[in-house]
């Protein structure tokens, strides 16, 4: 387990591919955005996008799988927040999105001594290595004398 | 259809509440941020937060799916990016999430004359009213002129 004295910045993550079908990215964009270039392929044909393409909250939501996936088991507490959320470029169906990640900030919380907060960059990335989304995390982590 | 020209600063939006249920929760969880608090009930409960909780980029996700089903149909042609997001308080089972948006910035494409930027701030509150979570989103919008 990773605590946030064991972080430190300039710490990178790679994750593993996922890729993305056409069904998941429909069954999400009926849950969750209902817009014709999420749910609809020949309609999408007609969008900016020229074709379905996934919600970009499921882009996001897909990054935080792949997170959780590829860094040592953390103890977060909770999230905090996003700041500078971007989405670049569209995930399509087949495509495959790869998380890049660094560390980019750690304070300790002023108010709690068994805790701090932990500033990340991510960046996703498609199977051509262009850039998707990217966006910085902070979450709220627990420091060794919680234990 | 309501397009870039038809947006005022100032223009609010509220939508109908939307209720989450535990297995919405877990399933969400499973599949898209596998941590304790998102997933088991039991585990959930020796987390900060006491017990299961929705994955924050549910909520999010859940925003966005209000903002379309409450908002008049708009030519939005893709999101650019969100700024500010920050989790309040958490989303637990049975909880109503209700959004309350407003546009707060709108500015014309300086390289397409066809579109423009619209940039509004969400808020999701729970059934006491309690805030959940905020974000600014920013969208591009089709003009009139595109027709």
């Amino acid at each position: 387990m990773r605590f946030y004295d064991d972080i430190s910045i300039g710490d990178e993550y790679r994750s593993e591919p996922y890729r993305i079908s056409q069904s998941e990215i429909i069954e999400f964009g009926e849950k969750y955005d209902p817009q014709p270039f999420h749910t609809d392929p020949e309609a999408a044909e007609n969008s900016v996008f020229g074709g379905l393409v996934a919600s970009g909250w499921q882009t996001a939501a897909l990054c935080m799988r792949l997170h959780v996936q590829s860094s040592e088991e953390t103890a977060t507490q909770a999230g905090v927040g996003i700041d500078d959320l971007r989405w670049h470029r569209p995930l399509r169906p087949g495509d495959s999105l790869r998380l890049r990640s660094e560390i980019i900030g750690k304070r300790p919380s002023e108010s709690r001594g068994d805790r701090g907060f932990v500033t990340t960059r991510h960046e996703g990335v498609n199977q051509d290595d262009d850039l998707v989304i990217s966006y910085e995390a902070t979450a709220m982590v627990r420091r060794h004398s919680d234990e």
